[in-house]
């Protein structure tokens, strides 16, 4: 563990020709302007946002009354956190000028105290903090404040974080441990985190002492009453809406399973995981490692999806993860990058990195087209159409993606995700330079008081193929950390073209420890072969049933390819699997073709003696999940297929 | 098809010992005190169920306001008629005068016009029929009359009789085609059961009339608008909730899938199978015919419950029949058993009587503990405590029996099918005399204009083995009809001893043709091996699965027999299988011995490459599903294991 162990600006990092690079190009393109669009009602049958509006009527420069949810707000934030990250990739003044029109707006919409909700304001601030248990006050700041310090960090403007200092402040002058103040703390975690980077970009570590205010407070009943987070009178409705929903239930250093709402769980754990960065406390760092060990263990998708139930939008108990009808939210995905980023700075085990990994390629991005203008909420591992349209117990698992949704957290948060991947990629620890994570592109680095260039090469996730090459004025001596991924178990290291085999591995790292020079190369071979995989028996779900996955991504059979029945299909661990290559909405991948079975059973009454097994060879195919649903509606698919 | 095929009074039955004696001694010993103990708030730690205070304060006896569900009337109802069969079984002169001061009761409670109500009465009956969607008011005046006439039939007092057929004739004046009167039917079917039985056994048609009207009324929109079975201005909620739940979205004529309400589905087509012994329209028998294909070939467990969703208890979609949240009511079990008769006596094929088979030996017997206090409403096929008790989508499924519930239509409605067990065995059709259940009984019948008197004796369902004896005055001719189990592949007949080999096979049933005399007896030998069986493919929920079953009972695995987390479980379809005797709560069952695989995975990460398979053998000991949950609480269950 090490204090200084920190990540890479974002503007430091040029992605290159692959996947991500991609991405951040859709989102330049594609993403942003349609997500702006859709913000400001300009987007055809889908659910209206009315999200820009709400704050020109706060502003005082429309009439009328804020509409959509009570956090409406956190969607414009998270457009503008996207926004600007997408300007390191893509410059454009044209964006940046309807950001700095937006900021001019919510400054507007801003009380004479510092106060900025929009659904507040309509309401009347004297009932501010009124409903902290629902009312998604400080979750709306957090993520106005997140956006305000990516926004000056992109681009040295620094207005919008002006505005929301004197939020911050507001928030400190009215909450906290002093008498007469707010002894109280958010429903939905995020304030904490986001006070955090505040305080980084800022250098005010006042909101670091609320953040861990807020951290320190949860679950802790006051003697005044206060430290309720639901306002007076206001009792939870049913034990999946309780405190323990909002992970409320115990303090923190108690906590020791992932508990409640997904989402909230994982940004709480985030803040937490900044609030021992910050104080070293060893309880809170027993506590994080009891519910990383938990979730890693007990409570995730293959695809890195939690939330196994729709009441509550929460996790449930122990190995309880139905794939057809979990939870599984898009944001929650992303809430584990948060915090699993933040554990790897912490302790740089490769298991924070690889969670991170199966997170991006699987359960987050999923959650959005190929086309980047339709969303998942919720990513289900296994749908069959008539059924999953039918059922009252499915009803949040839909079988296409759409273009909004009247609660639409989910699609700016996929798009700030992909505007900040190269934010996950490397980091520093003293004389330690850490690549994380495998994706093309180019570094402008620090380390031990140097600076050079490191360019990653690589088609990855397609292949295991990584090529590193050195730039520097002179040579130094420091450690190029590789992370070995926790799927992976045959490398080979290749150091100017001559294999390397002196290399520690330490917590799942390759470390290369040596004086470096420019033009130095290192080339990374992790054999990628396709991965059939089971589950721990008591997930029930999954007995007798297999996955497939290569590299980091876990694979799914389409209707499309494979015919309708899905259940019918069997694999066989022994055979062999082939590659091929698949374009979908011109994204290339990997696909992997195989022989396996289909069973069919066609009884005249439901139920019959069981005869000789029939089953007929059959060629199957598999797509990265993250590629399901971008051919046509409503088909089946499936990622766990019975296994001989 | 015969218009005189008809079933045999149940007062001709006299059970010998076995199964359904023994139920039946329960029935007159604990179940019928222990119901009417209930109803009377006299048990503990149970729901008050407040159904007898509430007729003694519409009677005026007593203060207050009813209690309970709006239908709590049916309750009462349903316990008379239950009670009523339990005194063919156990005269008791107590519970007689018991009866008869309840009957006096309800008589003091009707109005003056004829109305009966406790709900009603308390709420003014000048609001009666405004909300005959979910108001169940004739669901109540139908499980009276059917209580009513059961009593009248047993002791031969016609008090409550004549109370109901005052209520009949009331309604008979405010319902009908004729303008003026309210052109409506009930949300809740069964006045159209109940009223053909009224006029069966009044011997007065107008009423078979109206349950006529009543069925050819539902689902046709009317001119002015009374023809909506829910009051102005009550719109359904939901999908679950609309006119398609409540079996009332197009006219009976038209119907072809099983749908809506499961209880209030086939209690409807039992009335339309009535209505056909009456009318042979041969559009409404088409409609029969499609809706049980519906039924039988994609919309049952294989236990005979039905309903696969809890919202709405209600059908959803061919195929899907999740084992672990369906409904499975054992009310819905029941009404079954109503609609299947009734589709013997029309068309005697086997396969109704075998679904008769299926329901009273599995999903509605399994609604009821052995020891007769405690009763399922749901019937699932699979438990995990531990997650069942969690998860919201499952919050209707319980993993051990209760005393009671505050929606109680399910005890006192198995204790009716317990009692009146009897009157399913034999039916009546010219000179054939058809044996359609293999219990232990003798019965007392006309065939063809001679007396004569019918012994079977067997232990079924525990052997195959069944003996009939016959005596009579002087010989006759006439054909004894068997029921061929459609499980059965196997089967021997001798007469007097011998071996016969000359009869034929109709519809289902061996046909005895001949001259008989006293003291003939016939032994019929239906083989009964354990089969192992596999459900069609379509269902995706059993695909490589199995359920063990032997004669008429599905079998199941408890965690009490084989340890926890029985989806680790695999049974061999070629494997020999053992029979043992299992005494539970002092029932007596053939338990299924033998070896099976036990495949415990056990991950640190929940995921991990398949390595070769890890199989230890295990002796496995399966019980019939209805006994599971009667010894100790909450563990695992299972009805279909995986397969290899």
């Amino acid at each position: 563990m090490n204090n200084k162990h920190t990540g890479v600006d974002l503007k430091s990092v040029k992605l290159l020709a692959g996947l991500w690079e991609d991405r951040n190009r859709l989102l330049a393109h594609a993403i942003i302007p349609y997500q702006w669009d859709t913000l400001n009602n300009r987007t055809k049958d889908v659910p209206l946002s009315h999200a820009v509006e709400n704050f020109r009527i706060a502003a005082r420069e429309m009439e009328g009354v804020p509409e959509g949810t009570i956090f409406q707000d956190s969607d414009v934030a998270k457009w503008i956190e996207a926004a600007a990250y997408s300007l390191v990739f893509s410059p454009n003044e044209a964006l940046e000028n309807t950001i700095d029109e937006l900021v001019r707006l919510i400054e507007k919409s801003q009380h004479s105290n510092g106060y900025v909700n929009t659904y507040y304001t309509a309401k009347g601030i004297e009932q501010r903090w009124t409903d902290l248990a629902m009312g998604h006050e400080l979750y709306c700041a957090g993520h106005l404040m997140e956006a305000s310090v990516a926004y000056y960090q992109v681009t040295g403007k620094r207005k919008l974080m002006d505005v929301m200092i004197r939020y911050a402040d507001l928030i400190t002058e009215e909450f906290g441990v002093e008498e007469g103040k707010l002894h109280a703390y958010d429903g939905h975690p995020e304030i904490e985190l986001a006070l955090y980077r505040l305080a980084d970009a800022s250098g005010d570590d006042r909101y670091k002492d609320l953040a861990d205010y807020f951290m320190n407070i949860r679950g802790v009943p006051q003697k005044d009453g206060t430290g309720s987070i639901a306002k007076e009178g206001k009792k939870p409705k049913t034990r999946w809406l309780d405190s323990d929903y909002l992970i409320a239930d115990k303090p923190i250093r108690e906590m020791d399973t992932v508990t409640g709402h997904a989402v909230r769980a994982v940004y709480l754990y985030a803040g937490i995981a900044d609030q021992y960065r910050r104080t070293r406390e060893p309880e809170l760092w027993e506590t994080l490692k009891l519910l990383w060990d938990n979730l890693e263990q007990k409570r995730i998708y293959i695809t890195g999806g939690i939330g196994s139930q729709s009441h509550g939008e929460r996790f449930t108990v122990d190995y309880d993860l139905p794939p057809d009808r979990g939870y599984t939210e898009t944001c929650a995905s992303i809430g584990v990058v948060f915090w699993a980023w933040r554990m790897s700075l912490i302790d740089a085990d490769s298991r924070y990195a690889d969670m991170v990994e199966k997170e991006i390629y699987n359960g987050a991005l999923s959650g959005i087209s190929l086309d980047g203008k339709n969303y998942f909420y919720v990513n289900p591992l296994e749908t069959k159409p008539q059924i999953t349209a039918y059922r009252q117990d499915m009803e949040h698992v839909l079988t296409h993606r759409v273009g909004w949704f009247d609660c639409a957290c989910c699609p700016t948060n996929i798009a700030r995700l992909i505007g900040s991947i190269g934010s996950y990629l490397y980091s520093v620890s003293g004389t330690r330079l850490y690549v994380h994570q495998y994706i093309a592109s180019e570094v402008d680095l620090m380390v031990g008081g140097s600076r050079f260039l490191l360019r990653q090469t690589t088609t990855y996730p397609w292949d295991g193929d990584i090529r590193f090459s050195l730039e520097m004025a002179e040579p130094q001596r420091f450690s190029l950390l590789l992370r070995k991924p926790g799927w992976c178990d045959g490398w080979e290291i290749r150091i100017n073209g001559i294999k390397d085999d002196t290399y520690a591995l330490e917590e799942g790292y390759i470390v290369l420890d040596r004086m470096w020079t420019t033009s130095d190369t290192v080339a990374v071979l992790f054999e990628m072969p396709v991965r059939v995989v089971q589950a721990d028996s008591r997930v029930q779900a999954y007995c007798g049933k297999a996955a497939l996955m290569r590299g980091p991504l876990v694979y799914c059979l389409e209707e499309f390819d494979n015919g309708p029945e899905l259940q019918e299909l069997l694999l066989d661990p022994q055979g062999s699997f082939e590659l091929g290559k698949e374009t979908i909405q011109s994204v290339s991948a990997t696909c992997i073709l195989f022989d396996g079975y289909r069973e069919t059973i066609s009884l005249d009454s439901l139920y019959a003696p069981m005869k000789e097994r029939q089953r007929s060879k059959v060629r199957l195919k598999a797509i990265p999940y993250f590629q399901w649903g971008n051919r046509g509606k409503d088909e089946e698919m499936r990622v766990w297929l019975r296994s001989l």
